[in-house]
């Protein structure tokens, strides 16, 4: 079928999304879903949205978007320890939208549900003319009592963050400027790297049992590494330290930072304006967002069991500061000096 | 406060939002809200999402809209059986939303809440530049395995609605039209009872037990009564054959049709265009959606107790046809003859 064609909502349904749904969502002929609760667990329930132009850019493919959407909210199912079990999903559809686009945006789905084990409830679709945007419920189990909750660390935790952060806000930054790459010297590997992980993120799912298992307290890093660790110090009632060098770095990132450092003296960032010094860069990464990784409060006590089930799992994860008594984040550099990143978290809002 | 201030994405959580939140939200400060299900309790789920200029009119005061938002999804629930628990909101700000808007809408939420019995366990705030955009997820409860679904009509049934039915449809004729109502000589008492019932809906939360213990199938009337029946049968496999005159009408409704008559020389509809002729005010009724009350399909032998306990309860509820074995759906009129009601379903998509 051509792109040119276009599906009433009822087809649309039976054509993108029944094949999508499982048990209880009686092939979304229904208003409702029912959702039979595993005995002993409590569901977790979260909610992303996000909207073209703001969350994803305009162009990007349909599939890609799904997946992201998808992706945002499975981020913080598993930054709670648990895990997936459905989701509902309301889509608003721009004026111009395609057969061709709504297919594909089906197969994002079904790749992400047959990877990460969840099937749709339901939803609804509207019209949006001017955007496309996709509102996201998701649910997951965890034992009854135990979701990990952002307010749990708890003074002497380490601060543990997994794979590697500012992929995606440097790989935003070559987006919106394609020239970028080639003044840092980038090699096609790394650039696609950085913008592969900015569109696309790679939620921790695995990761959730080890969370549940061994941490105080878990967020995860979407907003910007050091403004989510703010907010996890103001939830919990600790003052949260890291030091810039400890926090882990892709190659495509060190690359990217190495690549703008020639054009300043000092590599130790500073404020100031202008381009792709260092303290731009580094901004970025520290402070940019859409990484959805997972920051852990680890009591010291567990912390060698929650590296070692990580690595099991195949999980990069790092120890990147310390939960102490008081309050606020504070970054530290090699010197012990205090980091001054302005704002500190980016607000998609 | 002034309409001209406004908040961060955080300060209108704290502000709006957080007050909204009930037991396992945390205060809204986590990224997920936790669920303990009710033992011996199915949930049962849905979502609907309502648009500026498409569900409602741009210039709706926030705290109608919100309450709308909120009560097309607990419509949903009542005609499941479920009893309301919480819901999550995902909400997309126009560019020039005020914190008066704001607030209204943090009103009409809270208001809800207190008459349904629900609270807020969570969701997301982001930016929609060109219009307001509520997307909704509602949770709710049924004894296990008892959801009433829209397949469950049987041949012999009786269908049964709630309410009255076409009264938004009316409303909304009026308020897309203001010389309307004087054409149709309505008095403002009526006119403002038929435009209330579009701006705000009455779901039908106190008939769920009664939907739970008696109706073999139900559904809520939200696209047009016509195109929703046609549902219901093509869910359940039987043909459903419903009487025009049976239909429920507001004294308002009556007016409005009693005010169009006398520009034609019969009664009963026609095919045909053209202004106010009873035909397309009919149609209207029969079609136009915006309901929110309930059809169900009741076996002859509970009828009595159905029309009993809503009556208890209450809430109007007026037997309309009947399924029996085939497929589709039929309105007659009073001499038994086919009503053609053209598409017979409004579709906001």
């Amino acid at each position: 079928m051509t792109g040119a064609g276009r599906l009433g909502e009822f087809e649309l349904i039976a054509r993108v999304f029944a094949p999508l749904s499982g048990e209880g969502a009686y092939g979304l002929v229904d208003d409702a879903a029912s959702l039979a609760p595993p005995p002993g667990q409590d569901l977790v329930l979260t909610k992303d949205a996000i909207a073209a132009g703001i969350h994803f850019f305009a162009d990007d493919p349909w599939d890609a978007v799904a997946r992201k959407a998808l992706r945002v909210n499975l981020s913080d199912l598993a930054a709670k320890g648990a895990t997936p079990l459905g989701y509902l999903l309301a889509l608003g559809l721009p004026q111009d939208w395609t057969v061709d686009q709504a297919d594909a945006l089906g197969r994002g789905l079904a790749a992400d549900q047959a990877e990460f084990g969840l099937t749709l409830y339901g939803g609804d679709t509207i019209r949006s003319p001017e955007r496309l945007i996709l509102s996201v419920t998701a649910i997951g189990t965890v034992p009854a009592g135990r979701m990990i909750r952002r307010g749990g660390a708890c003074p002497g935790d380490v601060i543990v963050v997994t794979g590697t952060i500012g992929d995606a806000a440097l790989g935003l930054r070559l987006r919106l400027d394609p020239s970028l790459a080639g003044r840092l010297g980038l090699s096609d590997a790394d650039r696609n790297f950085l913008l592969d992980r900015y569109l696309i993120p790679a939620p921790r799912v695995a990761a959730a049992p080890v969370v549940l298992a061994h941490a105080s307290g878990a967020m995860d890093v979407s907003d910007g590494l050091v403004g989510d660790l703010g907010k996890m110090a103001a939830a919990s009632g600790v003052h949260i330290q890291i030091e810039m060098d400890r926090v882990p770095l892709s190659r495509a990132a060190r690359a990217a930072l190495a690549g703008a450092a020639p054009a300043v003296t000092s590599d130790v960032p500073a404020a100031g304006e202008g381009g792709d010094r260092p303290v731009d860069l580094w901004t970025a990464v520290l402070t940019g967002g859409d990484d959805y990784e997972i920051a852990a409060a680890v009591p010291e006590g567990q912390l060698d069991m929650f590296l070692a089930d990580c690595s099991a799992a195949g999980i990069p994860a790092t120890a990147i500061g310390r939960a102490t008594a008081g309050q606020g984040v504070r970054v530290s550099d090699r010197n012990g000096d205090t980091v001054d990143l302005g704002t500190g978290s980016y607000s998609h809002f």
